[in-house]
């Protein structure tokens, strides 16, 4: 397959890919909401002889391009809900719905794939194997790549490919990066228990905002101390809920918070840390603290061969390649490879604006080259497994 | 006036004093909403002869017994409002309003200075001044003195006597002490400001709970380390609201508390101390925090003489006699002090529980001492002014 | 015994009593090394008839003047040592041993007793018991008390009576209160042990340096928080040690610190409660804390007889009797009403500067009046437990 | 230049490069004294003809190897000091020095720089410019560097080029990374002053150990919320000193720390940030903290060509190339690259023990693949720098 070539097919697509992207933008749909959507998506592939599959889920949509030749099955990936933001841009095709808006773009990563699987259709029989292609709900809920996977989306899938649109990368530029790209998120409740009593009788009383306090500037330490400085992590508590007037000494305190991580061994160990910290802490003050964790996502970690077939790819294609810097934000993307190597990637869209901000924009010119990359990067993913 | 015969002509009393606090008790009304007590009130006293002065409250009674010969004038204060408390006593007179009962012995005051005030009425003759008698709405919410002073009940009073049951101390023991005998109350709201943003991306926001949470270990040191160990104080945080979700650092923290003291020296420093406290720390978290001050009620603070005396006639009537033990509490009987010299004094009355609790109870065999003691105490007061 | 009669004979014993004082100002004696000052008191008592008792002990006197009829045995003390401070005075009897000051007024003290011996002596036939004499060593070190009662000073007496000078009130006024007066004074040690490493890698290590000082703030809450703020307390961190160099983390953290209570109930829950902030807050930070305690000498509290007994004394001698202020400071003669029943006053020495100041200085003119009030004191707690 | 041949080349350098290594062992200097071992570099380069270049320096050796062509000038560096550290490791050539030893493989680093050195020189006539050899003092001291750029060695260097034995990577792997490798290093002293006093008056006084431990929390915060986690950094208090007894309130506290950071971006604001975190909560304790800030070394951080010429250097050896993980240790290799471009590179030299640890212990196979390595990449640096 000649990058050149493919590159000038994905250009000529563009307008359809504009087209199809805009009216995505125009009728945003939140997660696990994504009907419309859905149905655009199912009726562009089999418009192009792209054979859906059956896919046990309300929303999302498999399909495949088989190649003319058997072979291995790898995977292109795209989310396609969209925020509960009320859009500001003043585009043309700005939402329609009060209240939703694809703040995040996804609406440009699924016209992306969209354009990929359309390439792949003309180039079946040039493909030694055949390319899954993902259109996955839910992903600002983080339960869309679970549910896919339960649906059995991987089945007999070797490798996985997807990304997300960048802002500060211009048009033309992709991020890569070996190993971890993007955060674990998880996230805890703490409940710190005194006892009540009277603001003035303070020693009748076991204080549970003095002892939540000092929990909040022990967690401090969880990153500063205890985790190494080359393992990024954060820990923040984000909420903290204490008692009701001025003048009763409450029975507890709750903090909610999150906790990110880049590598399984440093989130694995996070729940106990924590608990010791503020188990530790509480008694401390002859209070009580008790953790409740809830594993969210792992960290998006890049498989480093899944990098080099998309690197390559890249390079063909004239793209420019900068080192990708870390997120940390979390994608379930990062479920798929906890199943199969994998290799998410920045694509750079010349935005202004920051993801879920009310006057996200990007630019469309992205389209054909996210085309045509995820084209060739599966094309040559096929070749590198048959090796 | 004969203390034996005194007390005898209370005990005969005490049978109308019984049923007076128990209709109170029946049927208890909270602060500033005391209509039915103001008249039952107004009506035993003026049943009696004893003048009612004109009062401009809709709430309230002010009353005055003069004697044969004109002299000083001194005051007793009882207080009359319920609590927002559902009684759970079972007593054969418990409130039947459900939310509101008597639950800190408001009743007994009332029953008790209305039998001081029928004993002085009897004993006019022998009276060298006036007594002016006070019973004053909302004292639980701390405003109803301030509005008898407003309303001109002080004018020409030249000392107050008042009391509070005390559950601690068997009937017919009496709590009395020079200097503070309960805490000043204020309030406060502390605003700690930051800068909210993603909870994943630290550096990019200022964190408001980092910075209250070492706020409100910061304000521990108020009491520990600022004011003199000889100083009783309380500084507590009673309640700390920040954030809304588990991922997201908010702007702002707000904490609300109250502070206790017993000198007005002490709490004259305490809201520029607070504020140095949370300023400082504040600052140094790169957040800001803004102290707002609510002044409540000063110390009550015995005058020395007005105790000598009460102790004289309390000594008279062969009651036992006792230090009174400092509460942290607050009692707006500390306004009249501000004005006139007072003593504000504690009456056992056998109690099982605390002040405000749904079973809360006295012993009302401590009505007749009672009535006995503040007749004999204003009469001591008058003897005294005119030496 | 007259009381006029018994001042006057006080101011004629004057210019002895300065004298003697004014000898042991000059040559003042560290705790446990009062020889000089042993031995000149030995020689003014025995001078003047009274008995010398045997004492076991390298310094301190033990002396008792008979009543010609039997009866109790009361004790006055007084303290003899001095303090290893350079006077500043300039006072013409100043110290003449660099680096060492009658800098809390011991010498006084010393007169003043040895004034009241000399009254009772004259007096013996009046006496209705004895009267022991304790001129008692080392309460500097808070030694001295434990090593006479060591040594027999209390056996057959009953209760007993000593003073400290006191700057702050003037000549002729006497601080009286039951209860307690000065504080108990403990000591601790806090051993603060983490696991020392590369200051590079903090998660290697266990930072005891953060665990110490986030305890160092947990104690604040042991009085504002655990202890009733009707309790006077104290607990000061007045060391804190760790680490040797800039870029290497220590193994431990040692904090030193004192305690102060009033109130037996509340010392004794102290050790406990330290060691429960202490090794709660270490284990919440992975470190470990252990508690040293150092019992040092109780609270100085007055037995409220003994009080009324000096009270009523101090006013017959026309003294002015005031409500003693509490100090936080301590005094062993706490060890001596562990034993049996105790006043401690203050008597006002119209001093400029606080005790153990390079330029502490008091006057003179209450050496009568004190050696007055303890003679007459001492013959009406005979009277008294005679009764 | 053959790989193939230059690595035989350097094997059968091997038995004389393991002399020199084991002599250096066994006599090791400490920083600014390397005397003896100036002595023996010179003697082994001048002995096979390298021209020894004047060096104003007391210790440290400059050099050059002429190629035939003139061209650019790279330079290869090692570093030549030993620790005072008493070997343990029961070595035949152990240091023969108590308390004195080559704890951190610098004497490897000569004698590879060496072997590289006599391998240049055997190949000069293909050299294509000029390679300078840098052998500086004091790197443990962290001033060497600076002293040789401020003699002038790098005058006329374009690219330089340097290393550290890795124990925990094996004999046949070199570390490679583009970007940050190594920590800047600094230092700083906190001042915090309060005002001492008695330790029973704590009101009287200004409590510094309170403030300062106050402080340790709140410096926590500097790496947890306020440095972005995806930029690693450490700060790190080391010692903690206030007070001289356990009741006297000291009125100072002075604490000692590092910082290690990785961007100069981030190095540039920690003075500032870390005195608003300390001046800011010692303010809100009512005491002063001053900040003293000791620059040290910056960042190891690599340019990405002088990596790429490495990395095909040693891939052209059939060296195992693996993705250097950072240390949060420094190297003054970082002066150098504040001037030119450099890369410094760890070589695998499986070891059991980590650096400066009395066993710490290396493979001298390492010694060959090392020197073929560095002379390798000299000539492939000229080679590009030509370009």
């Amino acid at each position: 397959m000649n990058p050149e070539r493919l590159l000038q097919e994905a250009e000529e697509l563009k307008p359809e890919l504009v087209r199809l992207r805009r009216d995505l933008h125009r009728y945003p749909e939140l997660s696990m909401q994504e009907v419309e959507t859905t149905r655009k998506i199912r009726e562009v592939l089999s418009g192009a002889g792209i054979r859906l599959l059956p896919l046990d889920l309300p929303v999302g949509v498999l399909a495949e391009v088989e190649g003319a030749e058997p072979g291995p099955t790898v995977a292109l990936r795209a989310d396609i809900d969209a925020l509960p933001v009320t859009e500001e841009t003043g585009l043309p095709f700005a939402s329609e719905i009060p209240g939703k808006m694809h703040a995040c773009g996804h609406d440009f990563h699924t016209a992306a794939i969209v354009g990929a699987a359309l390439l792949l259709k003309r180039h079946a029989v040039e493909l030694k194997g055949t390319v899954r292609l993902l259109f996955q709900p839910a992903e600002e809920k983080g339960t869309g790549a679970k549910a896919m996977i339960g649906a059995g989306a991987l089945e007999g899938v070797q490798a996985i490919f997807g990304m997300h649109n960048k802002p500060e990368l211009p048009v033309g530029t992709v991020g890569l990066a070996p190993g971890p790209l993007m955060a674990s998120v998880d996230g805890f409740k703490l409940t710190v228990t005194g006892k009540g009593g009277h603001a003035a009788i303070p020693d009748a009383a076991i204080d549970p905002i003095v002892a939540a306090s000092a929990i909040v500037g022990g967690l401090q330490t969880a990153v500063s101390r205890s985790i190494s400085p080359l393992d990024s992590a954060v820990v923040s508590v984000c909420s903290f809920h204490a008692g009701s007037t001025w003048n009763v000494i409450p029975d507890e305190a709750v903090l909610d918070g999150t906790v990110r991580t880049f590598r399984a061994e440093v989130r694995q160990k996070l729940p106990e840390l924590l608990q010791r910290i503020a188990g530790g802490i509480a008694a401390g003050y002859g209070a009580e603290a008790r953790l409740t964790w809830f594993a969210g996502i792992p960290s998006v970690t890049n498989d480093s061969e899944a990098v080099e077939i998309a690197r390559g790819a890249a390079q063909a294609l004239n793209l420019h390649v900068t080192e990708a810097r870390r997120s940390t934000g979390g994608e379930d993307f990062a479920h798929y490879q906890e199943q199969i190597p994998g290799c998410f990637l920045w694509m750079g869209t010349s935005g202004t604006e920051e993801w879920h901000h009310p006057k996200f924009m990007l630019n469309e010119d992205a389209l054909a080259p996210g085309a045509a990359l995820f084209a060739l990067t599966a094309v040559r993913a096929l070749d590198r497994l048959r090796d």
